[in-house]
């Protein structure tokens, strides 16, 4: 079985690294750089990771997207607040076949790539996958990988069910595999965005309203009440959108993972979350897909999420002021 | 009609603005001071205020209660932080008739003082007084007085039900007025705490919280559209409380309150808050008195309080780190 030919758009930590995974697993990736375009096409990528370095002296370097050949999988790893390029930048790359997988945080993303790519005409398969990793892109085409690093692969269905497990979505799996990466294929690729929102949700948003790190935010009694409640939240969420979209299925979280993810979290070291350091970056924050989009959904689905919304609130309002600060 | 004597706990901003008021209008008012002692027994005291600048180069200055005589009216004007020193301050200038009047923000206070005087065996008069004031101290026995300076003064009953207007309050209020302070007497004390935590809920926590003046509150459409959800819980809550306590008697606020106090707001000059001076300068923020006491009335009335519980857990998790930097 030869593997497919993969588009990185958005070469930074999470596109490096699962791009770099990919090549060394013998896939043919082509990766769309910015900033590192010119050292990348000399040099390679680096990846200084916990489970042993590795280095790819030659890549398939791009500035734009025009110089790439059409692909069998397209990886999107920008950041959402990006998103609005996409219909610029994949057209020429997708053949009438071309998956599309996001890597993107939060909620939704496969919708309004769903919705995109219809009005263009198709109906391409739309995968979606969740990158539990901490990595950092530290220099010129180089990612350290800190911890974690495994992906949790799933199918996008239009109807909003569970897709089960295609053999396009073993294929890619198997693709991710071959490059040493622990991957976990599932058939709710919507309950499983939910399981990660119930700790994105609370640790994200209250590491920069409240200036604090994991440990921090475990240790201060408060901070762990309204992280707990948050959870609650996005868990009484996830259970009325899945009795919205299939009653009766019991399509929905167990109760345990609060209580269970509350103890990992203090057990973990101490941890700087992405929102955090997009916001430490001077980087636009991830509000819309990590709370805006959860917190339509919930509204839809008749679940109260005052807290969600409150730090929605909270979120845009620190984004349009470093926004702001910045121009 | 002679006036009654006067003790002032806690000459800051608001102590020393009314007691000098109270001072001029003839009464016979004796000041507790702190690290101004020195300073005002020798030079008294200054008020630079909008409505005209005027001194007092003598007053009864005193370093502690012990010195003082007994009083008839004993005005508490500490921060709230600071109450556990009463029933170590007072016990010395309580005669049997003599009554409490506390100026202190929040809610529930004339709660713990009844409490506390219930404890030592007598059933005085309590009083609690709104102060609509913006007032700094500026130096050593000196306050400017910056805008408004209103007050609203009511009755406490133990049974929390409204108290009318007693001849004891009309005479406090008389020698209010006679220092040129401008005096509302209201029927419902309990009521019209509610109505003030309708501005002070939203503002001054979303004040620290966001790091913002209510001119940069309101014009952000975020913080704006918490402000009001903040406004409309206490709204509810105050609604609950009055129906709890006094079935059926109609005991709530307006709701046109809302849209009221909003525009108000959005037209007053930039202003911050006081608990954004007190956490500028290092001072412990009054979170239970202004959370705590309101969020637990609301919910033993039964109204669900979400975002003021996410607004007193983010203050008290602020107001803790802070006191452990300082300490």
């Amino acid at each position: 079985m030869t593997s497919r030919r993969y588009a990185i758009i958005g070469t930074g930590a999470v596109g490096g690294y699962y791009g770099a995974c990919l090549q060394r697993g013998g896939a043919e990736v082509h990766f769309l750089l910015h900033s590192d375009y010119d050292h990348v096409s000399q040099h390679g990528l680096v990846v200084e990771s916990v489970a042993g370095d590795f280095a790819l002296p030659q890549v398939q370097a791009h500035r734009s997207t025009a110089t790439m050949p059409p692909v069998d999988v397209v990886v999107v790893a920008l950041k959402t607040t990006h998103n609005g390029l996409l219909p610029e930048l994949l057209p020429s790359i997708l053949g009438p076949k071309t998956a599309i997988l996001t890597l993107q945080n939060g909620f939704g993303i496969e919708d309004e790539l769903a919705a995109w790519t219809s009005a263009t005409g198709t109906d391409r398969a739309i995968f979606g996958g969740l990158c539990i990793i901490c990595a950092n892109k530290v220099g010129l085409g180089t990612i350290r990988h800190i911890d974690y690093g495994n992906v949790l692969l799933g199918q996008y269905r239009r109807d909003r069910q569970p897709a089960g497990i295609s053999p396009q979505l073993e294929a890619i799996g198997q693709d991710f595999r071959a490059g040493q990466v622990a991957v976990e294929l599932v058939n709710d690729l919507r309950l499983a965005r939910w399981r990660k929102l119930m700790w994105n949700i609370p640790f994200n948003g209250l590491s920069v309203v409240m200036n604090a790190t994991t440990t921090e935010m475990m240790a201060d009694p408060d901070i762990r009440q309204l992280a707990e409640q948050l959870m609650v939240e996005v868990l009484e969420a996830a259970q009325r959108d899945g009795e919205l979209l299939s009653p009766g299925q019991g399509r929905h979280l167990p109760q345990a993972i609060v209580a269970h993810m509350l103890t990992h979290t203090e057990q973990m070291a101490p941890y700087r979350t992405s929102m955090k350091i997009d916001f430490d970056e001077g980087r636009p924050l991830e509000v819309e897909a990590i709370y805006g989009n959860p917190m339509r959904a919930a509204q839809a689905a008749g679940a109260a999420v005052p807290k969600i919304e409150m730090l929605y609130h909270q979120l845009k309002a620190i984004d349009r002021c470093q926004s702001k600060s910045l121009s």
